[in-house]
């Protein structure tokens, strides 16, 4: 079945405009963005009669606010309708009304990746291509390997040599051709970039460029105006790499005001950034129009690492100042400490992603809060995927007991005795 | 809110019945098993006004089938309502009609545990105790200590030395009490045993004798009727350790029925277990009233190695009957065979989990399948949980690249090159 609402894709510099067919990376007249545009007054004519909540809860469920061409190309593993939980006691100590987790470290290879290379999964299928490729620093890796192999395809993947175990292990066992670079991030993805450029390969291309890949993310909005019953948040806290999760999770907001999913204001987007390698941030406080580069320095939040993060981060930079969202910086310390405090309730993910609820505390110590404020923070990758930061920051039990007798000696000695 | 549905224990022996309010473990009258009963004549009444549909999509939409008194005091980190994937590639090797696989891997802690240790975190806050324990060879001992700290509450846990590191550190970093045992799975289960009926400690046990705790197990019916739209398959392939997911399955098949939720056949519940510790499907296949506990020997299907399930086997033996079951054995090669293959179509789970899978192919050997048949596998722990064996099936690239002439002759060596 086809999409008669994807209409195609338009640069967000030049404007100009390609059709839904387009097999394109960035604009071919001035190298900028290109981003996918629908026929919303047929959506808004037909949104109803769609019946949304009569279809699995995945991020298909908005299948015609997706950029696909042919429904029946869909490469899924049931990725979206994460959990969205609701978490008094932390609403209660920042003072604000309700305070939600989103957690995106359940979808299917671990992390937030599995939104978007859904979506370039499918755009592989409809184009006829064979491999799949991105540079990562391992979560998109895993992602971009689980849905090759869903999609019965070839991955090639390359990452820095610092990648955790565990997320270059995923992507082996998916049958993915890994290549360690020894570079860091940003460098590594200019390396990468060179290879797309030069076409020698026959590549369908999950990186930073891909104008289909982001949409995905929409969904962000769409389920949590779901989960909040036709309500926005006044705040939506994300963790920052590039800035995309903010960029498309405000055009779904903005789309799904425009289709009737809620009314009232538009929440504020906050980008959450370390504050070792935090460039989107800083320029938001700085009030800046271009994003310059920051240092390349090891930060525990490796997942958000992105020095240099191009184009991407002014369209960020743009999405937060529309939304009247701002910018927190987080120093490693604290961004352990509220890692551990996530864990004390019961969510298991890796560091990077405690930041938009460590954000949320320094906005109620920096007094932005209003006891009205209802907020979400995005969790986006399964404390599996650092396993080996996991067990650094616990103590093993150096012996084991052996018998009934050692047994309750051992429970006397604990606060559970 | 009261659950006016759920009515109380009634033991699977004996037929003893117990109040909802009842804070029992096995039949205080005879030592056997109790099971949770409701008042189905008013469900049968109310189902439609309940409006299921409308709720979240986790094991809670079903909240009147749970043995829960005080909605108000659910603890849940949104569990349930997993993916159920069509695999069409399946069903064409195994010459079925459709095959689905139903992603238990992505539950909250990595595991089926969550369904059911969602229940008894809810059940210790209606009985007010401060501490959740369990024996466990990890899966478990994890999802106590998960749902421990969403509920506020503490953890003690009982594991094999041998358990996996990821294992043992995500139910540490949970602030678990981790108690290390050196013996195999059945032995430690007896010698925790002994200690709570020592009744020294006031913890709620999470273990085998809970009779509210597997009641979380009948959302495996109600969530594929549901992806079915209102079908129930042919077969149901369940991984085995104590057999209570196909007891319980199959009472909620039973219950599905009575509520209208599907008509036609009863699905037939298949037992997965390892050849070499198998007793569960020892006694399917050799006609046996009663399980004769197998040989303590390792298996790589090391989350199902119970060699004695006491009275849960039992109950399994009559489930899988009454449904027109049956029971299959695999071995560990065959076993590494399917969970592999598995990772080929991007299904990311422990080795135990691929047992459902390869137990398929094992009747489509021995000719046991129709053309017109409709299989659901249930794939019960992410690859997360067994990172050391996932790491031991893959070559790590031995070097890193340095700069892009080292990049492009790695990739020329390759098959995406």
């Amino acid at each position: 079945m086809k999409n008669q609402y994807f209409k195609g894709l338009k640069c967000t510099h030049c404007n100009k405009e390609y059709g839904p067919d387009a097999d394109l990376l960035l604009c071919p007249e001035c190298e900028h963005l290109l981003d996918p545009f629908y026929d919303y007054e047929a959506l808004k004519r037909d949104w109803k009669k769609l019946d949304i909540k009569s279809r699995p809860n995945d991020i298909w469920r908005y299948k015609e606010l997706m950029p696909v061409v042919d429904f029946d190309k869909i490469v899924t593993l049931g990725e979206g309708g994460v959990p969205i939980l609701d978490c008094p006691e932390i609403a209660k100590e920042l003072g604000v009304k309700e305070f939600y987790i989103m957690c995106d470290y359940m979808l299917p290879s671990g992390s937030l990746k599995d939104r978007t290379i859904a979506i370039t999964a499918t755009k592989a299928k409809e184009f006829g291509y064979d491999v799949l490729s991105c540079d990562s620093s391992g979560n998109k890796a895993a992602s971009v390997a689980t849905y090759a192999a869903r999609a019965g395809i070839k991955s090639v993947v390359f990452v820095p040599d610092t990648t955790p175990a565990a997320k270059v292990a995923q992507s082996l066992f998916h049958n993915a051709t890994l290549v360690k670079v020894k570079a860091d991030l940003s460098t590594l993805s200019e390396m990468y970039r060179s290879v797309i450029r030069s076409k020698k390969y026959r590549w369908y291309d999950c990186g930073i460029d891909n104008p289909y890949r982001y949409e995905g993310k929409k969904t962000y909005a769409y389920e949590i105006i779901d989960r909040l019953n036709g309500r926005a948040p006044d705040y939506i806290l994300q963790p920052a790499s590039l800035g995309m999760s903010i960029v498309k999770a405000w055009k779904g907001f903005r789309e799904a005001r425009e289709l009737g999913m809620y009314d009232g204001e538009f929440p504020k987007m906050v980008c959450c950034q370390s504050d070792k390698v935090g460039p989107i941030v800083s320029a938001i406080n700085s009030g800046a129009d271009h994003v310059t580069p920051s240092k390349r320095v090891p930060t525990v939040a490796s997942a958000l690492a992105v020095a240099d993060p191009v184009l991407n981060g002014e369209e960020t930079l743009k999405a937060v100042r529309e939304s009247g969202g701002t910018g927190i910086h987080t120093d490693d310390e604290t961004l352990l400490h509220y890692w551990k405090k996530l864990a004390g309730i019961g969510i298991f993910c890796e560091p990077s992603s405690a930041i938009g609820v460590a954000s949320a505390y320094k906005m109620a110590k920096d007094g932005k809060l209003r006891e009205s404020d209802v907020m979400v923070a995005i969790v986006t990758g399964s404390g599996f995927k650092d396993i080996g930061r996991v067990e650094e920051n616990v103590s093993m039990p150096e012996k084991s007991v052996e018998d009934l007798n050692q047994l309750y000696a051992y429970i006397e000695e604990t606060d559970v005795g």
